[in-house]
């Protein structure tokens, strides 16, 4: 099957699994965040239906679909050409009847799926608040990058509602949103149970976390050995080499 | 001055500024988690008010007068034979202008100190829900270890009360509660600020988190760089040897 690139696109090879993604330069290409938020859900159950909530070009989708063995992942965005750029690449991996593609406001998802349709959620959703941090000029990466058209707490009131009762949540997010994340997941019903911070180096402050947590479960935090990127001679970690290079 | 020590009490060397402190060898004993707590409070401003929640032996206490200049550091705990190892044990350091120990229950502090009293919180609170972990047949450490007499929600709730708007609170605790330790913050308008995660190595799960909050503040968490306690060789790290040496 031959896929087209419209203006300004191209396609990067994920090195891993000979998987390839479409992504356009101007716009919110995808970083290691996506990566290790799925090598954190690894054991995920197999055969278990997921929904990725703000799919950006499909990235956690793609990668999700060659680690665990699922029946389904549907994956959601507002933005329309992004979910065309996901659309292309689920045909340039020939995955189609694995991930199905959905344009629309996480929102929105009340009037598409019925409560407790899922097993997992899965999320990269934007980072930062309105009028926190730079903002981006382009619409596109606004809107991923910054809660313009949902928020922190429109994402995890949809997932718990999505949710089956013991059903899981994995999100990766930066750190200072750490509380608010708890705080929210508590709210709707969801308990953090498991956690791992990612700090770029060992003498460093963390950038990123990643975060599990379980509808209806009790409360007991899991929280796991730090993950590092690079080593001291600024060189990836044996803990990131082995994420690229695991086989299923 | 001459300091008695009664039966199974022993005084042991802090190690630290010449400072000694009075156990009992079959009761709770002061770990390591006191001395980091210390250590991650020890940008305290200058000639503040302190209060110790739950101040067992006396430990952080008197490690906290010597690194920081304070203008008094309130002491309570409900043990009152502990209370009375942490008296003599200030005397023996010389301490008396500093450390004021007052034997009684925190949840009464509602009954001896006004709102708004206090320009700083610490505690290194029992760690343990009533009926989790393993329970000590020996009463006093039951009850430091255990949430019997006083629970995280009491600790809190109290040291609210306590604080000042803009106060502060310096926590230890285990990775466990985060959750429990974050929403209970919230709920009593103490915004958590500062975190630090200490991991026995490096590629070891967390066995303690270090908090810091801040009452009414904005939200908005930092957290610092990972603290390891051993090497990959088993010995202490630099920052652990810089702790202990480290002056004023």
């Amino acid at each position: 099957m031959e896929i087209k690139l419209k203006e300004n696109e191209r396609i990067d090879d994920l090195q891993y699994k000979n998987l390839k993604i479409i992504q356009n330069k101007d716009g919110f290409c995808f970083s290691m965040d996506s990566i290790l938020l799925v090598e954190f859900a690894k054991n995920i159950k197999r055969n278990t239906t997921v929904i990725d909530l703000g799919t950006g070009t499909g990235i956690i989708s793609i990668l999700l679909s060659k680690k665990v063995e699922l029946k389904k992942i549907i994956g959601i965005d507002i933005l329309e050409d992004v979910c065309d750029m996901a659309k292309r690449s689920i045909s340039l991996n020939k995955l189609e009847d694995k991930i199905k593609i959905i344009n629309e406001d996480v929102k929105n998802m009340g009037k598409i799926f019925e409560s407790s349709s899922f097993d997992v959620v899965i999320s990269n959703p934007p980072y930062k608040k309105i009028n926190s941090g730079l903002t981006n000029s382009n619409k596109n990466k606004l809107i991923s990058r910054h809660e313009i058209t949902a928020n922190l707490e429109d994402f995890i009131k949809i997932a718990s509602y999505l949710l089956k009762s013991n059903g899981e949540i994995y999100i990766v997010h930066r750190p200072e949103r750490l509380v608010d994340i708890f705080n929210l997941l508590r709210k709707y019903h969801i308990e953090p149970k498991d956690m791992q911070m990612v700090y770029p180096q060992k003498s460093k402050e963390p950038n990123l976390i990643l975060i599990k947590g379980v509808k209806n479960a009790k409360p007991f935090l899991k929280i796991r050995k730090p993950l590092f990127i690079y080593n001291e001679r600024g060189e990836y970690t044996e803990d990131i080499i082995r994420i690229y290079k695991e086989d299923i």
